[in-house]
């Protein structure tokens, strides 16, 4: 069997049509696995993986923590808080001294941009990257487009928008890039200070009217508000921002097709979207979190494949 | 086999005493698992549990932990301090993404009363209610009740005291409906800014007087005392608590016949109990705790049986 | 097979020449189990371990934990911040209603001397003194020391000097008790204010000057300075320390022969040793965190061994 191309997963950029296609093919293994009734998987019990979070995450965490579990890997975990960075110790050290401890791989969230890609170049373990500032986060492109092409049949020829703070977020890019890649229609929806100068260069479409974006859409992704990665003076008032971007049931309804409606979570009800629309029929929201699983399965599975 | 008549552990108030009856011969039955070298049994192999704690807590998380590792359950811990919480997810949103990664059960600690309860009318889950706020302890009181029975051989007609904080205490509570249904005689004391108005319509006896309490009973409950529960000002000072209602070893040798000692930990040595007390061999606290893995072991086991 | 002479690894002391020989022979076991794409055995699937660190640790904790795991007991973690003991428990207490949820090993890190021989009188259980307040961390001056001897080929008759804040460190007594058991000579050097007063009790030689000490020696072990255990009235300030008794390069290569420089970690690297130090071919640091894993296993394996 062919394998990835790629022996770490610090982005989608790592990835090529194939490798996705993949991935989305071992999902649909580790899915059905998951719905039996032993969840279990020997396929990984000679690997050992650390998950080192640098930064805070319920759902992911405990995502790749249960796909590790399912496919019986031998697990620990780091949280920076509770650890010898607060003494001073440098990021290489730190993941050194768990390589040294016989680790395999090592998935990762960090606050800063690009900290898998330093440390895949500086360690012999193999990195996932589970999020990196406002960069990428890899595996959330991943289920996203996977639970597309679950309810869609394909991605491709789809028409996908991504709806809020394109700025600073590592999940917009990430999609952008897979959802090109797998032959999508991207385009942005966002106030203008929230809206990166070189999106362009992405090839996606932007549009600052949400009526617009969705009646163009079959997929609108709402990406969630994080306050904390804003710069407070450029950005509309929470109040504006709902207004202007938060998708209620009444515009949802007055559309002229059904269109799917995503959000990676956590959600801000009555923000980014209300609740009728996160509870709606058309909402495919918990099917991300269920994919989340069986997708981090196969890239940990595919990964420990690789030969180094 | 008969099972239980409820699908979740909310409270005591879901069991009936022949559920009660179930789950006493069923830890009997993991007692002597716990006391063999190799203490664990394959029953829930293919069950996945998360332990969901909003609120600290050592002793019951441990004992609920090592209860799914002795069933050989895959358990995932959620602590509410490092989650989404703080991000201002909904607790339903937080539960159903959870359950969303394929989580059978969820024992959950949260600190307003009624949480267990809600949460079970919104998700597919079981839950098990391992304390919420000031309503119920449902564990805690099993655990209490089966020292009891392994203590005296049987807890109906035996006479139990619940020296304390009655008002604020989900121990006190579960207590008193799990001994009523087993037909135990129960007495409450403490000071009467501490025992609850509606105390009467729960058909137990108040005494405000230690000693008077403690002659009347065959076992006494010291419940702890928890400062971060309480209203000051209605408060006596807990130098005059412990005079007037902490129970040291000239109290205990003055009594006509050797009562039982109990307390829910963590003890404050010298406030409730001193710690002669607290280590006599009228003193059942550490049968208690040993008892605690026991009597998880049977609630997660026998509701696994359950049928959705 | 002979055993250890002591049912608890509380310090150095517990153990006698012996004692060492049979853990060093054991971990070279591990060593090469570590080694294997399996890298468990089933030696302790019948042991239940508790970690308890009432203090901060990354490394120490990790490494317990994957040894535990690598041996295949069950392990339970408790960390002092989300603890009873904020509630005022005392840690007899706590440990004891561990305990009688049929734990079998403590593993414990605690700010205070002597707080792991206390507890070992207390308990029942066997206790693995993980590092307590300034007195020992006798895995620590095991892992040393068998890497001491992996490298070059036997301990006694080299000689190591350890560098830094003696007066705070339990690495560096541990240290020197394990050294001159196994027949090395050691020689302590730092700053007058950072020596005990007893140290010419121990055996030891005593240097203030750097570069006198490292062409003595032939292993420097240059500890961390932990500016959170030191009274700041006395000590050189930290620019005075980097240049009194910071090991770099320069210093490094003008020796006249190749010493080996060891470090327990975290490093801050430009203070006790610069970065083309620690990552230089002389460097064993990486070495030690990796003989910690089988070290830590050789001990648990035997300590469980014995009969109670």
């Amino acid at each position: 069997m062919a394998g990835l191309s790629t022996r770490h997963l610090l982005g989608i950029k790592d990835l090529n049509p194939a490798d996705i296609q993949l991935i989305f093919e071992t999902a649909d293994n580790f899915k059905t696995v998951l719905n039996r009734p032993i969840k279990k998987v020997p396929s990984l019990r000679d690997v050992t993986i650390a998950n080192i979070f640098f930064e805070n995450s319920t759902r992911t965490r405990l995502s790749f923590e249960l796909a590790e579990r399912r496919l019986s890997a031998d697990t620990i975990n780091f949280a920076a808080s509770s650890s010898s960075v607060s003494k001073g110790e440098t990021l290489i050290d730190t993941v050194n001294n768990i390589l040294a401890m016989k680790v395999d791989m090592v998935v990762m969230r960090h606050p800063y941009a690009g900290a898998g890609i330093f440390l895949s170049k500086h360690v012999k373990a193999q990195i996932v990257n589970a999020g990196d500032g406002a960069h990428e986060h890899p595996t959330q492109a991943l289920l996203d487009a996977f639970s597309i092409r679950e309810k869609l049949g394909d991605v491709a020829g789809k028409k996908v928008v991504i709806v809020g703070d394109i700025l600073h977020s590592r999940v917009a890019l990430s999609n952008i890039l897979c959802l090109k890649q797998l032959g999508a229609e991207v385009m942005v929806c966002g106030p203008t200070t929230l809206i990166p100068k070189y999106i362009g260069s992405l090839g996606v479409r932007v549009e600052h009217n949400l009526v617009k974006a969705l009646n163009w859409c079959d997929v609108a992704n709402m990406l969630r508000i994080q306050l904390e990665r804003q710069d407070i003076k450029y950005f509309p008032s929470l109040r504006e921002y709902t207004m202007l971007y938060g998708l209620n049931k009444q515009i949802l309804d007055s559309l002229d097709k059904e269109i799917i409606v995503m959000h990676p979570g956590p959600i801000n009800r009555g923000v980014e979207i209300t609740s009728d629309v996160a509870d709606s029929k058309q909402s495919i929201i918990l099917d991300q979190v269920e994919n989340g699983v069986a997708i981090r399965m196969a890239v940990l599975f595919l990964l420990a494949g690789q030969t180094p």
